[in-house]
């Protein structure tokens, strides 16, 4: 599909009330179970999603504009979560969450970006070139990985409860 | 983790919210695109579920209690919701989805099913033998499938978009 700036963010707006919908007040065993060792529960994920809103996508944004590709990105920490979500309540995370992208949607639509500034560069630490553009893309994509996460994570906790279908079923896989 | 009806429940009850938040005023671009040829876009996902309610989950669980496994359940229509949608804008998906959910969990409710009813076995088509726990369990897990499937064609609608972070994307996987 054709990129906009303004579809990125109707996805972005949404991505918090959705997990929202899915996860409040559920049973923990739900939000707590994860795929095994050094794996994420959905508990996890929302730590992360805050955590990369916080630290991660509008910083780079920043940074971007202000040192072109002279200077990489400051590497971000996929597993800060573990300390920052330790003795919040999931209730907590998705509140958080929720506020800190409607902050991050603000602070965006204060810069007045323009598509020659979407076209701008900045440099990945691995990856090397990439567009302000890509760098906002990566930020929906991303969202939508974890919802999937969420989901499929879920979904596994009842592997043995499925019986045979899960055959059937994608995110469980024949056994 | 144990199975419970309730925790079983608790799935149902949010499915229909968590996709209505996702979806519901997105660009037409994000609902209505796929993965290909014969894949289904987050419109048809939310037919497919919509007449999953109607036809097949209830009914089988009827069926079963019905019929025990003498007679195997009736087969279900994957594909219905192409004839079934046609016409029907999102928006109204979204209610009616909504509407059948909580329908079919006032009428589950009101069937008081026991430990011993859920222990119950029916005859699926093609598997054999199978409990109204795994029949319930399968309900949760196809919502979730489901769930983990809208997020995955969405994010895939970016794969050009998102420039050298699909590597790090699972959802859309490296190129």
């Amino acid at each position: 599909m054709t990129y906009t700036l303004a579809d990125a963010v109707a996805v972005l707006d949404r991505t918090p009330a959705s997990l929202d919908a899915l996860l409040r007040g559920l049973p923990d065993q739900w939000t707590t179970g994860n795929e095994g060792p050094e794996t994420w529960s959905p508990f996890d994920v929302i730590g992360h999603l805050l955590h990369a809103d916080r630290t991660d996508w509008l910083p780079r944004a920043e940074h971007l504009l202000t040192h072109g590709d002279t200077l990489p990105f400051p590497p971000f920490d996929r597993f800060a979560q573990i300390e920052t979500s330790k003795g919040k309540t999931l209730a907590e995370l998705l509140d958080t969450f929720r506020q800190e992208r409607a902050a991050c949607l603000v602070r965006l639509a204060a810069m007045h970006l323009t598509e020659a500034d979407l076209a701008r560069v900045g440099r990945h630490p691995e990856f090397g070139r990439v567009t302000l553009a890509q760098l906002f893309a990566t930020w929906v994509a991303h969202d939508l990985d974890h919802v999937a996460q969420v989901a499929r994570v879920m979904g596994r906790q009842y592997t043995e409860a499925v019986g045979p279908w899960r055959a059937y079923l994608r995110i469980i896989g024949p056994a």
